[in-house]
């Protein structure tokens, strides 16, 4: 890792302080050097306040370091008035001759114009230093931004012998596969996503109230797939306390203060219908929670970015089975000036 | 690695020098050991000729050792007459009063009985050691008696920027993108596997011999699509100098004595349909050369079992897209006594 790297690896330590806070900006971390000591650092904490950028050149004691220093940035500064004016027009004002940055802003307001103006500003401009770290760091906003829908997390837990949940009819209450460790860290995960989805049976399974309890942070958007209207308005996601999204089949059904009822045609791209609904809602991020229909719904379209899957030492016999996708492993290795990759293919099907 | 492994791993070492002589027999190989030496070693060279466990026991210089050794054998030794007598017979008459055993034979001739005729002698058999290892092995081996198909290994070249060759009217011989190196080892593989196969397209855009020179062993048999025969005689894939089978949409096409046509329904299945037809011929393997539209058809479906993709250092700039199946990596974490994996789709499509 070289002096650049080191310093942008630090800028992206720093941006992962605002996980879950800066909707709908990015993550952004920044740090200024001056004869290889960091002089400043700063991060962006929540859309409408500082940048990362304004943040880093507040925290420089000496002031008059700036114009010998270099600013790192996790993400190309903006060039445009937001709610905040542009860091690039405030890295000129500051003369700090030496500007690094991970990655470009794919946000079509700043693309490349951010760097442009630096550029033609006499500043010294270096782009591209772990950019492959800085993409995977704002990969919602990211993934929202070029594929025009959110980021889709699915997320399920599932016995040892591959069982989601026992068959319903055995049940009278939700079973918990997993540890206590492992339940707080979904609710963590619930503060850092825009969005929280279920379909309607595991809402009439389990009344979950979708919010973040074992965790502190904000709230997720509930989204609940309910074609037929299954879901009562006794059910916990129903009680109006938190944003709730409701996709169905009728229409004209009455919103409420934080209930928003939405017509989806289920006979065609359903999934896609809904998630062109939250991205027109700003929604860059959504967590999937179940059940089983719901989940593997989004799995054979194709339309998901990454799979949590928990698995307990519990194992159930029987029961209703876990999600499944193809499973490839692969190894690497050079044949002269050429790769070799080997996939192998764990649910290769019989031919017949 | 314990003993017993440490000797397994010994015996999987050996069978390996018979990969491609054996068909339609396994890989096998055996060792013998007595007060933690190695006194016998054998592997299963050809079909019809010694199997392993009788290559190892004639290799023993002293013979009366054996009433005292433990016999290592990567798969269940047969209990079968077959081009030779049963194993397990030979086992038991020599008096070997131990048998370590890799993997359970597949093959539905042995599957067990190999193993209770030792028990029944009063052999003590263990069971189970490098079990994955031992099944790797013989890949090709179980998928076909337990899938009833040949194993499918997909292999192609694609330049660094993705492209299988040059738009065709830009050419007029094939363009190799690959070292020298690579093109020596995949005619090594060549004579790894019983069938080779390529569609249409590939024959008369390159022409190929679909046979291994650069590598010393057998000869593939020769599998070619081509629905509206639109292969020549001219072309090397059909004169005759090796076993070639032709799928073909017409009827009652006049064989040769080294080429058969085969009919098949292109209009639904087709590819189940035809490794139905390998299996029948009991070829227990195919590599699968391309083209693309090939390649294409056997991911589409699911059937296929190993890819293999150079990467060459070339770039095309255009030209026919390579082959593309959905590529996800995972991580692995454990919380608390869960294992939490974590799936990254490398291929999510837009939702639109």
């Amino acid at each position: 890792m070289n002096k650049h790297e080191k310093y942008i690896q630090r800028c992206i330590e720093l941006a992962k302080n605002g996980l879950g806070t800066t909707y709908p900006n990015p993550m952004v971390g920044s740090v200024i050097v001056y004869n290889d000591t960091i002089i400043g650092e700063g991060w962006h904490k929540k859309a409408g306040q500082a940048h990362a950028e304004v943040n880093a050149i507040a925290s420089v004691k000496d002031k008059s370091l700036l114009a010998k220093a270099t600013i790192y940035v996790s993400l190309e500064p903006c060039s445009h008035f937001g709610k905040t004016p542009p860091c690039s027009d405030l890295i000129v004002n500051t003369k700090i001759p030496n500007v690094v940055i991970g990655t470009v802003d794919p946000n079509v307001k700043v693309a490349g114009n951010g760097i442009k103006k630096l550029v033609e500003n006499g500043i010294n401009v270096t782009v591209g230093i772990l950019e492959k770290e800085c993409n995977e760091l704002n990969k919602r906003f990211f993934t929202f931004h070029q594929k025009k829908r959110p980021f889709i997390i699915l997320k399920w837990a599932q016995s040892r012998d591959g069982f989601l949940a026992p068959l319903q009819k055995e049940i009278t209450a939700p079973v918990w596969l997993t540890s206590d460790h492992s339940r707080q860290l979904v609710h963590k995960w619930r503060t850092e996503e825009q969005a929280i989805l279920v379909g309607a049976q595991t809402v009439l399974d389990d009344n979950p109230k979708l919010n973040a309890r074992d965790w502190f942070g904000l709230q997720p958007t509930r989204v609940v797939i309910d074609p037929n209207n299954r879901v009562l308005t006794s059910n916990a996601v129903l009680n109006d306390q938190q944003k709730t999204i409701v996709f169905t089949r009728n229409q004209n059904l009455p919103n409420t203060e934080n209930t928003t009822y939405v017509t989806i045609d289920f006979d065609q791209n359903s999934v896609a219908q809904m998630m062109q609904h939250l991205y027109e809602q700003e929604l860059q991020s959504v967590i999937i929670e179940g059940g089983r229909h719901t989940l593997q719904a989004f799995i054979d379209c194709g339309i998901w970015d990454e799979a949590r899957i928990f698995t307990s030492k519990t194992q159930l016999g029987n029961g209703i089975k876990a999600p499944s996708f193809p499973y490839f492993s692969s190894t690497e290795e050079q044949i002269a000036t050429d790769q070799l990759v080997i996939v192998n293919n764990h649910d290769s099907i019989d031919s017949i």
